[in-house]
């Protein structure tokens, strides 16, 4: 069998067909179902984008409507998962208990053995509802908080602020969330969606296609990104050092920025630019725009210096900071609106399924290579 | 960015470049660094076989005694995940079981936050006793047995078969499951391992990339074949029907027969021709030959019929059975073995990583598709 060379990380590669995410990314465009991103993160929701997502189409009132009581009664932990998180070690990172819970979660769900296009549905209301639940109950037990109920009348984005925070979000922070969850929601094959479509694709189930997802997306190149970016942010304001001299000096270390660049945008990529927004409008209504301050200052820097734009990596960190999320949080935030992608992409891998299963280069020992007996090494 | 267009399901698409496996799908040649799978199968063990894949090079006596302590100091599970194992229902898949503890384990890992390479080979034996270990223990839960100490004199095959059965095995036994773990341990970018690949490639951890790899190979296209293959000898026994009859029904039905055919091999699978022995020695051996019996009428009849070979799934349906091990644990150990090769590639790709991010050729709806106010939907 012939095999064809392939750019190192499959760069520039076709791996799939799909109709869900379009991406130009000389012009700078994301569309989800052809919908540019710039009009969803104005006029819609995460639950409307969401249904736009696994379904092709925007949803009638009555459409949506159904959906988002799908996701209200979704919102169920059986008593053993809470308890697993409760036993888990305090020192977990979310991302681990996120990747656990929601393996050992197919073990409790109805359509556990049904990996049909319907279960795959249901299975996607519930985990989309579930993933959110995980990280806001996780973080409670894990400071000891008392654990907040889900309100079926919220939103899918007030509901998370809600169980997390244990109070009502304002509108602002409620919309802020809504539109970083539309923006994060899919992004065509990037790796953690991609990981979802080969282990979907062996026919396993939905469950461990989330799991692989979840596993990738903690990765510090994926969903990672966006804590490493708070994190040089909280260092340069505890040593009180000037942004722009401290990037200065990590580059003339040869230091990655995160944050910045991207496989696929050589523009600016269009969710930093509501992102920026947001963290500006939330910097300057909570009367605190350091972080947005700062945040742009190495921006500004980083484009001259460097010609690399920044992703939506970058702004989330100040956003989410300046909501009051904490840190190791952000990247759980990431899976919560990315999971309807996630299902999208596993449903539609489903559909229409070929294995995934590409060839290696080998540049190992010539075959045959001798087996040396033991005494002879 | 120019995008080449691949076939699906990466068929034929080089991924990476690997110098951990060699095959040869026209000449039906299985090579691990170099060297020939059937000189591994009659010659070498599981746990020299696991130094060749990880190391490169076969070990001299010091260092396979230093590699066989490392797995035996690797048989612990901590409690925690014994009581995890204990509160999960009864009904669970031991492959859910597998996936969901596999996780759980990285939260008690003595490097959790080390993605180094020395770290990584510490991983790679802990979780290669380990989930020899969750399997046979998870068995002994599920069946209300006591549970089973390892112990440290025994080799990988053998300690896996005390700690299951409560008994020491007979060497054959020992023998054979050795022999079913050498071949089982790498297979170049099969699904799981390139989904370990994908997950790793964005510098997450261990623990992640074998817990997606898990959920993988828990697919019936890959990992879950040989079940299905002994599923169907078990409904021809019960039924008391003519096999090759059932199979010929079987196909003029359209329905595919587990355990033939192979994306790479276009001649007969290397791992085959070991295991069909072994199923008719065993088999022989125990004074019930059935199994192979019945395996044999319908390779051949499927061979001249469809001129399908049969894979590596579908004697090792039989030789499993022959050993007196349950059919939904057929796929676990498929897994205790191919940690092996899941994590001599997670460690290959770590060592000169890039992360593994393709493209999606868009056929959805064309772009600019516009956002249609609700009320007028």
């Amino acid at each position: 069998m012939s095999t064809t060379a392939a750019a190192r990380g499959l760069e520039g590669i076709v791996a799939a067909h799909s109709g869900i995410c379009w991406i130009d990314g000389d012009a700078g465009v994301l569309a989800y179902r052809g919908i540019d991103i710039h009009e969803l993160a104005q006029k819609s929701t995460f639950e409307e984008t969401a249904y736009l997502l696994w379904f092709g189409k925007l949803p009638t009132a009555t459409e949506l409507k159904e959906f988002r009581s799908h996701l209200s009664s979704g919102r169920i932990l059986p008593k053993e998962i809470i308890q697993l998180m409760q036993e888990l070690p305090r020192h977990a990172m979310p991302m681990e208990v996120l990747r656990t819970v929601v393996s050992a979660l197919s073990l409790y769900d109805a359509d556990e053995k049904d990996n049909s296009h319907d279960a795959n549905v249901r299975k996607s209301y519930r985990l989309t509802s579930q993933i959110a639940m995980i990280v806001a109950v996780y973080d409670r037990i894990r400071k000891g908080k008392p654990l907040v109920e889900a309100d079926p009348s919220l939103s899918h984005a007030a509901n998370f602020l809600w169980m997390l925070n244990g109070e009502k979000p304002s509108s602002t922070a409620e919309r802020a969330l809504d539109v970083a969850l539309i923006l994060h929601a899919d992004h065509e094959l990037n790796a953690s969606t991609f990981a979802a479509r080969v282990i979907a694709a062996t026919l396993s189930d939905m469950h461990s296609a989330i799991t692989g997802a979840i596993g990738a997306l903690k990765g510090p190149l994926h969903g990672g990104a966006n804590e490493a970016v708070m994190r040089l942010l909280f260092t340069i304001d505890k040593e009180g050092a000037d942004p722009v001299e401290y990037v200065r000096k990590m580059l003339a270390d040869k230091k990655k920025i995160s944050g910045f660049g991207h496989r696929v945008y050589h523009t600016e990529d269009p969710r930093a630019t509501h992102l920026r927004r947001m963290s500006e409008d939330l910097g300057r209504a909570s009367g605190n725009p350091k972080w947005f301050e700062m945040s742009r200052q190495i921006e500004l820097f980083v484009k001259e210096e460097k010609k690399l734009n920044a992703n939506v990596d970058f702004y989330s960190a100040s956003t989410y900071t300046t909501l009051g999320i904490d840190v190791d949080l952000f990247t759980p935030i990431f899976a919560i609106s990315r999971i309807a992608g996630w299902a999208a992409h596993v449903i539609e891998q489903l559909d229409d399924n070929r294995l995934i299963r590409p060839r290696a280069e080998y540049n190992g020992p010539a075959y045959p290579a001798k087996y040396i007996p033991m005494e002879s090494r």
